[in-house]
């Protein structure tokens, strides 16, 4: 294969600016070859604006099964990613798909398991793993420079949404259009982030979650979460869209200090000696460790959705290893689910979660939201 | 009366820095008439240095019925503060209690009981809200700048403690001997100010305390809550003395935008409109209020404790009202008891707490503590 040909699925806002960079040649080694969406009207413009050498279709099974391309790239809302990857997987395809991967655990599972068995090439667009910020934080955690982490605290309230927003329209902030709210809408990346750039996943977590809170909405839009890691630590996650204006500010602290990222910056206060170890030899009851405040240097660059798609290209057609694996969309989600449970069932969630459990609870909502509306 | 003859209980640090400024004729309307201390010792240190002209006992109990002072400055180990303010209100004493007011909330409402039945001048030295950053964020919320409050959040790790620092008194960090550890000795005014400055008390508490964390104590030392307040808002309160260097970031969101204390400042983002009447208006889907981002001038000045006492003086001579009334000491101190409360029942604490469960369950840990030492 010389070049990847890709097909897009759903040509909404992700969808068209992923065929943008892609008809402009912006993807080494990629041409976009074809595209599907369910509104005729919306392939007649892309006829119109990028003429007739790429191909449409009106189904996504109809173009897995076209001949015409190799991969796709799955834009199309939440709850069908894992069902059109399944069917994609089985046509042979690699497959790249939108985060969030799905709504609900299960069905994410069972495309991962579909990836496994076709052996191809699977990603998901987490397009924050290539943002310098979160590699620099990623690469000093997983080299030790800031020691055992012991605590981690994620502010992210600045998904501000107002009620036009979600008027905007009728599936919006609705369990059975979107399958949630700002977990699984806006915080994607961070819920991605927090673990990625830890490497901790949480062992179990307490949340508390508020639904349609100033907003006249069915889903969370506020919530509060606390994590304990297997290692001892702690974490929480607090997320809101109704605070203007938020903030957006992850720190972490370690053994040998402290980072907060905030305002695009990344702070480390660094202990000259580990905790741990100033605290063994430490004999002088209000002493405290040595530590240095500086600026970490992030360097330019991050591509984002673009350097994504470059790296998955680059993994069907040289087997360079991923970013941004497909199988991983399951740890944030897994997260997402777990605080939604712990509110319904207004109790401790163990991970990984009942799969099932979470599935009941929101064919629930589902019910109740169809009920309140008939 | 012309001078408000004071007796100091307990010549530690606290009260010995009290009696510096005292003897110094620092507070107006304020003179040190006596000390107590059960340490025969410290009192002839006192004599020698400070000259006959105060007098000196072995017991609080005979400083009280001496005839020689009008109010007393309890300056002795938590728990026994509310016994001895009830029986100094009792010989119609004024009373200026240390934080914490108490251990438990029994023993402090019995307390306060006590003095309203005397009706004398009772006081607790809250001298952080002598500090002019809470004063400022106190008015800015009670006139209604930051409107109606949606989110509180306050981390304050910068209670850095060593194990030396632990090891260096046998009472300390002791279910026993303090009655408890991070949340009693290190935060009892940020647990004040998060409910004085924001005028808000929780209606209910999920908390989740870590015992000896890091360190070889018994006693809490790493706790992360959360809030729920009466008119919708959250809040979470996370504290903790083993991370080094800890941070102090006191966040505030409201209808009309965000405060910050970080660093001595204070940073106001406002809405130039409030938050829900722009969302009721707006029509434009990611439209956001229009925000403008300051610094507020903060006065010099604060004398903490020293204001503290002058201002309990002021309050006897002159019936002025009090920036700290000692009733206000249970506030603080139910939050505190919340945390452990609902780390022990692993389950919400509803405001205000059940205070003969949280004696009962306080109860078990000192025993189990004698018990683990036996």
């Amino acid at each position: 294969m010389n070049k990847v040909r890709i097909g897009i699925v759903g040509l909404g806002n992700m969808g068209t600016g992923h065929a943008a960079y892609l008809i402009e040649g912006q993807v080494n080694g990629a041409v976009l070859a074809a595209v599907s969406d369910i509104r005729p009207e919306r392939l007649a413009q892309v006829k119109e604006q990028w003429g007739d050498g790429i191909r449409t279709f009106e189904s996504p099974e109809e173009m897995f099964r076209s001949g015409a391309i190799d991969g796709v790239l799955l834009c199309t809302p939440h709850y069908e990613h894992p069902v059109q990857a399944i069917d994609a997987f089985a046509c042979g395809l690699h497959v790249l798909v939108e985060k969030p991967a799905g709504v609900y655990t299960k069905q994410v599972r069972e495309m991962n398991e579909a990836a496994a068995v076709s052996g191809k090439i699977y990603g998901i667009m987490y397009n924050q793993r290539t943002n310098p910020l979160y590699m620099k934080l990623r690469e000093l955690i997983a080299s030790g420079e800031l020691g055992e982490i012991r605590r981690t605290n994620w502010i992210i309230t600045n998904w501000y949404r107002s009620q036009s927003y979600y008027n905007s329209g009728g599936w919006r902030a609705t369990w059975a259009g979107e399958g949630g709210g700002v977990l699984i809408n806006q915080d994607p990346h961070q819920l991605d982030l927090w673990q990625w750039a830890t490497g901790l996943m949480p062992k179990r977590i307490r949340a508390f979650c508020s639904f349609g809170k100033h907003r006249d909405i069915e889903v969370e839009n506020d919530v509060t979460a606390y994590a304990e890691y297997e290692n001892g630590a702690t974490g929480v996650f607090v997320t809101s869209t109704h605070e203007y204006p938020g903030t957006n500010r992850f720190e972490i602290s370690g053994d040998r200090g402290k980072i907060v990222i905030e305002d695009d910056k990344m702070t480390f206060w660094r202990l000259r000696q580990p905790e741990s170890e100033f605290n063994r030899v430490n004999t002088s009851p209000f002493a405290a460790p040595e530590v240095w405040k500086f600026e970490i240097p992030i360097s330019a660059g991050g591509a984002q959705h673009k350097e994504i798609t470059q790296d998955w290209t680059n993994a069907i057609l040289n087997g360079t290893p991923l970013l941004a694996p497909g199988e991983d969309g399951i740890k944030g989600l897994t997260i997402s689910n777990a605080m939604l449970l712990s509110t319904w069932t207004d109790g401790w969630v163990d991970l990984p979660i009942d799969e099932d459990l979470f599935y009941d609870k929101l064919q629930e909502q589902i019910e109740r939201s169809a009920k309140s509306r008939a």
